[in-house]
């Protein structure tokens, strides 16, 4: 069985409950607390030389980081990722974007504003900018799905699901989506596809 | 035949003149100077709504975004990209790697110490941070070097070329490599592949 290290309250391991739950694919739950260090310790690092959840370690021992990567490894041959090559690159292309274009802005403004103990203070300074970014990214998803359902493909994927994750609760970043009507339809269709969990779910 | 929508100072689009290098695709190359704007016009949002370089028209009028999606694209079923699907991962988790936790320092100390007028001036206080995490990355890199001579699959791949590109002109934002020694060994083998060329590289 996988084991999946996982901060709860981290969107980037809710994409690996969400797939593996979707996928059926049975695993086991360690909670790692980066507030408290537990994803730098020595026996952390041995894992995960970059110090991040999630980390998924295979039922043969092996290691995946990077929550993408792992999402994708997991999909292969199944219904959550395409088997044409244009749309496999086509959902690669938007899981690129949400780490480099949208994570950085939109779960970061929530983790200092939601997660980190007094970081709405700390970082005052830098919201005007992660918003700023942020909606650009938001932006872009509104264009893209003012002509598709879904972001690879024609079809539900792990895209989507990358996407998803920081999207649903960019509120907790002091994002407003009232103005972008696509990106709330799009929320929409993502929770309701068949065995959606809560960011909550424990296995 | 191709269209690369490309700058020559960056590495991303780098990236995609040495895959297709490599791989024997032909490409006609088009410069846009973000510098100047020309990412941003309504004809080249039309091309990528993010606004974009690297950005890859396909011989069939096809858009793909984002440096590393593109290479996975070109690359799938050549030498360049690893058949076994845990090799696979292992590329795209550097890949995501090589998107969240090295450019954004590596490259970007980069951009604003070589590339943009005055941005030395401009970002000082941001150079501390920047060579903070560049160098922890370049840790991480030194590491997995330690017992692997590339990236995934123990072969040359796409992994490397993402990675390649601002490591090996690092100096350009104020990197020393010299703490470095598998890392610089390692930008040596890359440079010695068959077909390599340079950054100034036109077709």
């Amino acid at each position: 069985m996988h084991t999946l290290y996982s901060m709860q309250d981290s969107g980037n391991c809710f994409k690996l409950r969400l797939t593996m739950t979707q996928l059926g694919i049975p695993y086991r739950l360690e909670d790692i607390d980066i507030l408290k260090g537990e994803s730098r310790t020595p026996e952390f690092l041995a894992r995960n030389p970059n110090g991040k959840v999630p980390t998924l370690e295979l039922d043969d021992g092996r290691f995946i980081t990077e929550s993408n990567a792992a999402m994708f490894y997991l999909a292969e041959g199944t219904a959550l990722l395409p088997d044409d090559r244009f749309a496999r690159a086509q959902a690669l292309q938007w899981m690129f974007f949400e780490q480099y274009s949208h994570e950085p802005y939109i779960a970061v403004a929530r983790f200092w504003r939601k997660i980190m103990p007094g970081g709405l203070e700390l970082k005052k300074d830098f919201f005007p900018e992660w918003h700023e970014k942020g909606y650009a990214a938001l932006d872009v998803m509104e264009r893209h799905l003012s002509g598709a359902d879904y972001f690879a493909g024609g079809t539900y994927s792990i895209a989507d699901i990358a996407l998803y994750v920081y999207t649903h609760m960019a509120d907790d970043g002091g994002f407003d989506l009232a103005g972008h009507p696509g990106v709330r339809s799009w929320l929409a269709r993502v929770a309701g596809q068949p065995d959606h969990i809560d960011m909550g779910y424990r296995p």
